[in-house]
């Protein structure tokens, strides 16, 4: 199996001039990734991984706080037991990687290691559970799934990727479409008030449904170059695991029934849609509550004056007592340059001390988000002070790095009425495309073949409208459609 | 593959009369696991899942504190990469699941599910590291491993399993040394402060060294049964992997240099150890650092009276905004039935709320480390006192399991001086055979094979001493010998 080359990154290129070519370069300068001897496989280094520990830390609060615990399944699932729910095992049996020799002996039977984990989850439910009082049962696991690919881009498109994936079990279908919903809004709340990264959520059109589900929903964010990527799923999978895998229970009223499930999942992907929403020609601009390093510390010394350093470490000490996540950089380097490293790794704000600062107290803030020339870019401020500016600042950089990313996404949703206009912007990547659609797979079929854009997601029709702007039928929902990652 | 049957479980039986009985039937009842439909794994339930939870902030914090960061490196080790180090491929290939096709394709070369990580992170080290400036690097990893086994024992043996693995490069031998007892120290601290188990550190013999390392070193407990459980391991691997995968750096005088690297591991089998160290005839006992759930509430309601719920409602949250880890039993099931089931699952304090509590403005505290008879057992207590006493009675619980066990420790320590009588006390496993040892792997082999004894650490001679006790040769070092897990 041969390497991935890891591209080598002198410089990181205009963002608007190739998006990719960026994205990759950033990635790798920013040192969140780096490229594995395994074919379509990353590392995630220390600072990448810092922004998974957050994003775990941040989802996981939100899963407690709605009653979910947390469990670990095994990796790896016998083929008898995968192939039991049949659209399951047809969408998925072309990515599995398969385990068929243990230390010298070849196995009987093949181990799919998990794409996904359904079959392994839904089989011990079924042991589990016996009674309606044993339900909801509402875990989350946190783990890797592998999905076999060649293609190798950072928090996009790899063979294994972290994810977290939730798995409940219900009475009634009611219950489980509002656990699929509410999940949904998790997730909206989530990328919106700690990635910054404003969503679209609806429902998944037939064709983009998750295999085996009843209706699949989504969140859906828009990135710089007009392509939708998808940032998260929760699926309502109505009985159709429960009777592959024989999830009944006994009601209240001494029938037996099929229990009702769900599952959702976000993966690393949401860091990838982050760093591609905030980043600019400088490198990432990692929003506050994700970033591994809030705040950066860089002294200034002269030669013969290196009081700086000692001011500085007093800087950090204060902080990290007052809970700030702070780096103080006292390599031996140019400050300048220090700036410039800091910058590609997108650290919200950093505080320069120099001489002039130790004689009068202050530091000088500057703000990641801010463009060099901007009035707010810099300011000078009391060393007393710091502490007790930190967290309105770091909100005042995530609220502006969100409304930047809100500002983009209406400005490139485009509400088209007219056929000709939308397969035009459809073909041009113009972003999301806001229709009146039929909602037949037919119609989405077309729409893909001849402009590589599919239905992101949909909601119902909100007015009198009226035919499908894709194809002239009477319209059924409201769809976004959009080229996609 | 066959699926590993789950015993089925009505009572615990009793702890003395047949350790592993009671060791699988107190796993199973308490919900820590689940055996899964593939042979050789388990599944972590929600409340196993706790304990490792509790584990991980724990030892997670401590690896931070002492300057190590986490990342997350590949499942999958192509084959021409694990081989290098011919020791290292060697001590694991036997153990290997191996994944030779991806979707529909037939790999060229097969794929190794990681059993651990030296090679894929040594490989990445070299790639990273330059000069000395990148110098040490220190980063752990909490991932999941596959060793082939078709054996199942929760926690301590099994195909898959959680653990944490640490690696560290450095730019002198002295340092990594210094790195390999420093992380020993780590995991010291760990058993005894938090999983409330003594241990026994030291340095392993050549016959039970990491293969591929210079030196191990391990800490050891000691189970009720007389046989010691290895719980964690620190590896000096010296510049072996540093040559085999070439990590190499620019000293400060110009020259290559070879780095020195070092790797330590704990993994869910600690909580097998405390498992089986505190638990008793009703189930575990777990110390309360580790424990998911802290303190129990439990309502008393009589017929006419439910005002102890209400009661029960204000005692569980007031506890909960105080920190604690608390859970409100409200089902509709007898107290007793709950008090036996919490017992079962090893909470380490109940709280007991009647209509003569609600009267008297008091609760009843029970200590799950004490027998029923004990005289401190059972305490009533002012409602208001109750957030105010928890934390010393936390800790005092912590302190009972950790002096129950160290004098088991210490009673089952036997510092032998004759022959036969450490024959004898080997093949009966009477604990830890501490004597003074020739230090040569036949002496070793012979004892293991005449009474299944092998040695678990070593440390230098602490006096006189002499000849080894196992074979009269000139003693070398002290050795604990047992027969182990």
């Amino acid at each position: 199996m041969s390497d991935a080359l890891e591209p080598v990154v002198k410089e990181i290129p205009p963002k608007a001039a190739d998006l990719s070519a960026w994205y990759t370069a950033a990635c790798l300068k920013a040192e969140l990734v780096s490229y594995a001897p395994v074919r379509g496989c990353v590392v995630l280094r220390p600072y990448g991984f810092g922004l998974w520990e957050n994003l775990q830390r941040e989802l996981d609060a939100r899963f407690k706080a709605t009653g979910h615990e947390n469990a670990y399944f095994p990796l790896l699932i016998p083929e008898s037991l995968l192939t039991r729910e049949a659209e399951h095992v047809e969408g998925f049996a072309p990515e599995v990687a398969w385990v068929t020799q243990g230390g010298s002996e070849v196995l009987t039977e093949r181990l799919a290691i998990r794409p996904t984990s359904e079959v392994i989850i839904g089989t011990m439910y079924a042991r589990w559970i016996e009674s309606y009082r044993d339900l909801p049962i509402l875990i989350n696991q946190w783990c890797n799934v592998v999905r076999w690919e060649k293609a190798t881009r950072p928090f996009l498109r790899t063979m294994e990727f972290l994810w977290q994936e939730g798995h409940t079990a219900h009475a009634s279908a009611d219950e489980a479409r509002a656990e699929t919903l509410a999940m949904l809004d998790v997730y909206r709340e989530f990328a919106e008030s700690v990635a910054a990264v404003p969503v679209y959520a609806g429902v998944k059109s037939a064709s983009e449904r998750f295999p085996g589900a009843v209706e699949t929903y989504s969140i859906e964010a828009l990135m710089p170059d007009g392509r939708a990527l998808q940032s998260a799923t929760s699926h309502d999978l109505g009985q159709n695991f429960a009777k592959a895998y024989d999830i009944a229970f006994t009601d209240r009223d001494q029938t037996v029934k099929h229990a009702y499930t769900t599952s959702w999942g976000m993966s690393w992907r949401m860091l990838g849609a982050t760093i591609m929403v905030h980043g600019d020609d400088r490198g990432l601009r990692i929003p506050p509550k994700l970033a591994p390093i809030e705040v950066v510390v860089i002294p200034i010394l002269r030669a013969g004056d290196e009081r700086a350093l000692e001011v500085a470490r007093d800087v950090t000490r204060d902080l990290r007592t007052c809970g700030v996540r702070v780096r103080l950089d006292e390599r031996d380097a140019q400050p300048g340059w220090k700036y410039a490293e800091w910058d590609v790794r997108g650290v919200p704000v950093r505080i320069e001390i120099g001489p002039r600062d130790v004689d009068a107290g202050t530091a000088v803030l500057v703000r990641r988000d801010r463009a060099r020339g901007d009035a707010d870019h810099k300011r000078s401020l009391a060393r007393t002070a710091i502490a007790d500016a930190l967290p309105e600042l770091l909100s005042d950089i995530h609220r502006t790095l969100y409304a930047q990313a809100r500002a983009f996404l209406e400005t490139h949703t485009l509400r088209l009425e007219d056929r000709a206009a939308f397969y035009e912007a459809a073909r041009a990547r113009a972003g999301m495309l806001d229709i009146p659609w039929c909602g037949r797979p037919e119609c989405e079929a077309h729409v893909k073949a001849q402009t590589g854009a599919t239905t992101r997601n949909t909601r119902p029709l909100d007015g009198d409208d009226r035919t499908c702007v894709a194809c002239g039928e009477p319209a059924t929902l409201r769809a976004y459609f959009a080229q996609s990652y």
